[in-house]
């Protein structure tokens, strides 16, 4: 199988994103070797919707918005992997933008705990006629080894204090209403309905807030 | 307002079925006429993600897969049109591939109520630490209008009796554990479960499945 060397899944919601990150990867983890082990191969024709990219150990893919759909993509990359045998010998690991909560903009933050945004810990799927709840456990080793990373980056004391944040992450099933916000097509919710939303987040450890973490 | 003219707004899931579908409404709705209005405009550059076609009434856009993904832009087109003050003039079809429950393969599949995988009519939004319910309301005289177009088709006989079925639509938020599937990377349901979970489904008068109806 040529997934065979693959330990590490990154995977993104959008495919410019993932693509434009195998490229860095290229570049910077293999200092631009021009090994064949090290090329970006685009394993995919279409970019529709999922997208498919190897670089060495690293397969890169995206999975588009929202849990659902990234339910479907977690699904195909394990089939992938299980089929490989190293299912259990991958990180996966997510990254994408996020809207802040008690951060200065422009913060790198690291999940450390993946709620919804009644700040529960699992996600409820409904299979076969019955509600079955899935926690999302985070592997604290690799949150720890992130962190580490980030603060060995060459620049980062002029970065400010705020530059990297570890923290409780909430995922919604929609940008507007479920986010808080009062500029969607669809709006029942007051200023002050959201901003006690947000400041209970806060109070939780919730530094951020985004669509796909759990 | 360049939208003023809007009237139809048709989403579906894939950016290229939707460059394809308004290709195709060029052709055969407007009969190849070279008028201005009636031509395909491309509004958004990037197709990693959400596009926008118009062609002159008809305003075409991709969603993504899952209701989150769907959720955001129904929000954008639907600010869109209150911006252009026609959101009251809009109808809206979504169309898509989907499973076929109890009718043959190659079945149109109208959907005229559309349910959760645990056949409930609404879709459960958390909005600032309160459950919302939202219904789906489905407009009966766009369902009968399609209906009749498709019978009226000039080889509907020829492609047999199921050729069109008006009937309940399931949502999912998952491909393979919501829908039933014992073949994705998970799966701790039967095969039992699942045709437990179809027979029931199709006794409530459900036709198909998908991940976006509701």
């Amino acid at each position: 199988s040529r997934f065979k060397d693959v330990r590490f899944v990154l995977v993104a919601g959008d495919s410019q994103r993932v693509e434009a990150q195998a490229k860095y990867l290229a570049e910077r983890l293999f200092n631009g070797v021009g090994s064949e082990r090290y090329q970006v191969e685009q394993l995919t024709k279409s970019r529709s919707r999922f997208t498919l990219f190897k670089l060495g150990p690293c397969l890169l893919s995206n999975h588009g918005m929202g849990c659902a759909s990234m339910s479907i993509a977690l699904h195909e990359l394990f089939l992938m992997c299980q089929t490989a045998q190293v299912i259990k010998l991958i990180t996966v690991l997510r990254f994408g933008t996020c809207g802040g909560i008690g951060v200065s903009a422009g913060t790198i933050c690291i999940t450390n705990r993946a709620l919804d945004p009644m700040f529960q810990d699992f996600i409820e799927l409904k299979v076969c006629m019955r509600l079955v709840k899935r926690p999302c456990v985070i592997d604290m080793a690799t949150v720890g080894t992130l962190e580490r990373l980030c603060k060995q980056y060459p620049n980062y004391e002029e970065l400010g204090e705020y530059q990297v944040s570890v923290g409780a992450t909430i995922a919604t099933n929609d940008f507007y209403e479920e986010q808080g916000r009062t500029n969607g097509a669809i709006c029942e919710h007051t200023l002050e309905d959201k901003m006690r939303f947000l400041d209970r987040a806060r109070e939780l450890g919730v530094i951020n807030m985004e669509m796909e973490c759990n």
